[in-house]
């Protein structure tokens, strides 16, 4: 298992995650398999999208807020029952295929760390298993 | 990796796509172990759902589009951001079971491509790995 | 392929089940790899999640209920159109890292069966893949 960590900046953002689980999968050494990309959190998610076109991004966070809005009424008092929701909605991986050892994605996709309550330090572990051993 | 496409025929569709799953996971050749479903694109979608009454597709479509409708109020101009959001909701992929060198399905469980702004070729990659390798 | 089954005890309910889980993973035998839990339902699903405080899974169903109502109109004409969607918004797979013999989990992630249509019994299937055959 390969970990990385970083910073989100808002409270609720989609941080473009694909270059670096891309290097963990090159730094896997697998020709051809499959790639688990995964959040350790329950008030975040991964998700697959379009990343060239930002307006996406926003269109994806507005839309969960109107469905889960965060001043909703709740019973976990910690202020971020949307997050945890929005966390099940979304999923917290994704598994990703791999080809001639690079990630394989359709032209448009990019691959996503949906953050529901940061800012924070949110931490992506990725796994790699070989489908030739 | 297994690449399959086909058409989709109306602007949100549920494809069923047992069928020539079940045929890539035979074609692969493996006993037991793991089959990902994996559709790329960024508008589409891979779920597992009922099969036998048609009624549960439609009302999982018609839900989809009173909780994101098409004519909402979006950022991105392309006029298919609900497909955006219903990829990220429904997910772009699947993880199936192989067992005795087919697919692992629960009763009344149908593979589907979730269509969200057909109709256009899409299509679906198929991946196994080996538990017993 | 790994068997376990039980009874739920309401219409919605997020049962916890990672111990049966880590159970599952422990006897696989394997190091690090992969565990895939699948629940083979149409009207349930599998989820990630925090465990500690109980009103995070209150939060989740009260909000499901409210996105997709039990007496919505729908077409499906077995009164259980709301669970059908529920599991593919919630999904009825999630893939778990193991490490060093065991699930590697978040500090507060726990695994879920959401149970959309119950009381009833339910299965639950685990696969693990070894990423070091």
């Amino acid at each position: 298992m390969r970990k990385t960590s970083m910073e989100t900046h808002r409270r609720q953002q989609m941080a473009d995650i694909t270059e670096r689980v891309q290097a963990a999968v090159e730094a896997a050494g697998i020709e051809q398999g499959l790639a688990v990309v995964y959040a350790p959190h329950t008030t975040a998610g991964i998700t697959v999208n379009e990343g060239t076109d930002p307006h996406v991004e926003r269109d994806i966070l507005a839309t969960l807020a109107q469905l889960v809005p965060t001043d909703g009424s709740y019973a976990h008092a910690e202020g971020n029952s949307d997050a945890h929701v929005k966390a099940t909605l979304v999923g917290n991986s994704v598994t990703l295929m791999v080809n001639e050892g690079r990630l394989a994605l359709g032209t448009w996709q990019r691959l996503f760390l949906f953050e529901g309550d940061g800012p924070r330090r949110r931490r992506v572990w990725v796994e790699v298993v070989n489908s030739r051993p």
